[in-house]
């Protein structure tokens, strides 16, 4: 881990390496490195996917694969995605010292940018290996300095020239991913493993309340058009109708901005973000109906704007890799618990093809996507031994488990 | 109007002639050239405020004032400020043409720097002149590209060279300041004149919520110290606190801002600013008790700060004036309304030194400080008629009218 850190090394101790970076390609020839001195087969597809592989008895099996990413966010961490890579493959590694024999390959992969932050958007390596993104769009993407991603990318397969080249996509039979919880529930409930059952779905609104600028001495309020008085007013609405005991539905409003802005001014537009999140789609919908109706209720004088910026649908982890991944973490002796994933994963793209699970640690305050995100050294060898458990089994498990 | 609207001209329409802009240095030439080629004598103090005088029977008692301001906001129209200064040079004209003779001298003023979009404070020539604003303190001031006011007020003295120059704070008889509403309500109510009554009050608060970053996906929202909840809890109930029969008590919420401002994270901070006006000082005070209390006790999970960032008392006109004026439009048969003054205006600085009050003329959908700002040539006509009755009456007043 401090190793991968130096590469994007920022002097607040985080680590600034966006993908298809100079400090990606230098992160991927760290792994490559670390592979092969170890004994593994490295590969690289055509997006930039890497992968490691421990053979199996049988190499025409679809392979059992971890794995996470290495890039990060601008201002990020040292544990978000290089984690789940750098478990996988300390687990190849305890699978060697084991002397454990599988039938299927064990591969860890390292997803190209699953951040998004430079090139949006993110998840994008796993995108673009199960089929849900076309190669050939992603290519012509531009950063905000309208630098083309082909153009990077070009340079990144360049660092990894000696890398056997891989077709994307090929057949894997189950995807396991290992990261850091990214929210404060393991920390806050003692446990050391989070058996994630699945990742909560989202939809992101920007709803654009558009009024009348006036004079704030001279306007009575009845005649104001005031944007901030019925953007306040949605916004308070929804938060009572979304007040929920289980606390799982997620509301979050994290972006405003009003014009013209200006003390003595009533506002003539107030434009906000409204994120929304559950792990149950039925669930989901009838709060985008609420936020719906509440912006036609509460228009008032205004006229009110809802645009839908994002839908994504939750996703449901295979049941038979939580079972395994609960069994491993007893056999172990580790407090764990069922967690719904609240952030995006590579994860949520290979269940489209594949059984998949993932396996949370616990990170310190709950904090991520920031130079203070922590997890200790315990917890990521805790994780890496549940980790290696279940890759093993999972190695031997006949084609018929993969089909459940 | 349209010639002096030339000096500062927008594409758009509007004007920008910014205090002690060279822009403002032409109008002050024009204004001088019309005032001498009327046959009026013109003069200039030190902080530039200009005065256009019709010399009356007596020249060693106090004048009658009246007048308003030249200088415009960045984005201004032809008509805030310039309205009162020309009425006042035709109400001028106009008792000459009526062979009015008056014991005390009628002078037209053009105070400094009203807008104060460039040097602030606003309403700063009114302010030295009345022993208000220290004149030292005054000529130190800078605009944001760091030029000193007193390097610009000498190059708009010298476009003046051949003025008499003029001590800043001569005794003021009385002081009448013609000026478009700036608000709706005379339009609405049909009504011409607006016999102003006062200045309301004013008081302006910046109000931080600070509470904790977090995952807008992974954070429940028991955990979480939103301030943006925390922020539109506080506003939604000062919306209902503040709700008044009268629709008098102006409250807005005119700027704010978030941080870190983005769709998936909850907001550490929200900073946004509170404008109240009231007529009634006690009114005023309970307003702001209300505000604090609120913030207190709606702080939630987060830290509240109130900074108050202005204050101004209630001012209340000469009632001798009011009635003055009453009369006069009423013997015009216009008709008139009572208000009060929702902006600030030079009336409310001479208020502490003479009698005062103001006259309203309607503008076009109450809009101002934008280049739509427009007024009727027939409404302006009205008004000075009104304006050149009242100082006719004024200017023969015993000198005891003006210490009621």
């Amino acid at each position: 881990h401090l190793r991968m850190a130096t590469f994007g090394e920022r002097p607040d101790g985080g680590v600034n390496r966006q993908a298809l970076s100079y400090n990606d390609g230098l992160a991927r020839v760290q792994l490559k490195e670390w592979a092969e001195s170890l004994g593994y087969a490295c590969s690289i597809d055509a997006i930039g996917n890497m992968f490691v592989r421990r053979e199996g008895q049988d190499p025409s099996l679809p392979p059992i694969i971890t794995g996470s990413h290495l890039d990060s966010q601008p201002a990020g961490g040292k544990f978000d995605g290089v984690s789940g890579v750098l478990a996988g493959l300390e687990a190849l590694q305890a699978l060697d010292a084991a002397d454990v024999v599988t039938r299927r390959a064990i591969e860890v992969v390292s997803w190209t940018n699953e951040e998004g932050s430079r090139f949006a958007p993110g998840v994008m390596g796993s995108s673009v290996f199960t089929g849900q993104l076309s190669m050939r769009e992603t290519l012509l993407l531009k950063d905000k300095d309208e630098i083309q991603l082909s153009d990077e990318l070009t340079k990144i397969l360049d660092m990894m020239k000696a890398t056997t080249r891989r077709e994307a996509g090929f057949p894997v039979a189950a995807y396991i991913e290992l990261h850091i919880e990214q929210g404060p529930i393991l920390e806050s409930s003692h446990s050391t493993i989070g058996v994630v059952t699945g990742i909560q779905g989202t939809q992101w609104f920007e709803i654009e309340v558009s009024g009348a600028e006036a004079h704030a001495g001279t306007t009575p309020s009845r005649m104001r058009r005031d944007a901030m008085k019925i953007a306040v007013a949605i916004i308070s609405e929804l938060e009572h109708r979304y007040i929920d005991e289980t606390d799982s539905l997620r509301f979050t409003v994290g972006r405003m901005s009003v014009e013209p802005n200006s003390p003595n001014t009533v506002p003539s537009k107030v434009t906000f973000t409204v994120d929304l999140r559950h792990p149950e789609a039925s669930v989901l919908a009838k709060a985008c109906d609420d936020l719906r109706f509440t912006c036609r209720r509460f228009a008032g004088s205004c006229s009110v704007a809802v645009r839908e910026t994002l839908k994504m649908s939750p996703v449901t982890f295979a049941s038979n890799l939580i079972s395994l991944l609960d069994r491993a973490a007893n056999s172990l002796s580790l407090r764990s618990k069922h967690l719904i994933s609240g952030a995006f994963h590579d994860a949520k793209l290979l269940a489209a093809v594949c059984p998949s699970a993932m396996i949370f640690i616990p990170c310190a305050g709950g904090v991520s996507h920031s130079p203070a995100e922590s997890a200790t050294a315990s917890d990521i060898a805790a994780g890496t031994r549940v980790l290696a458990l279940a890759l093993a089994e999972l190695g031997n498990m006949p084609p018929e488990y993969f089909e459940a």
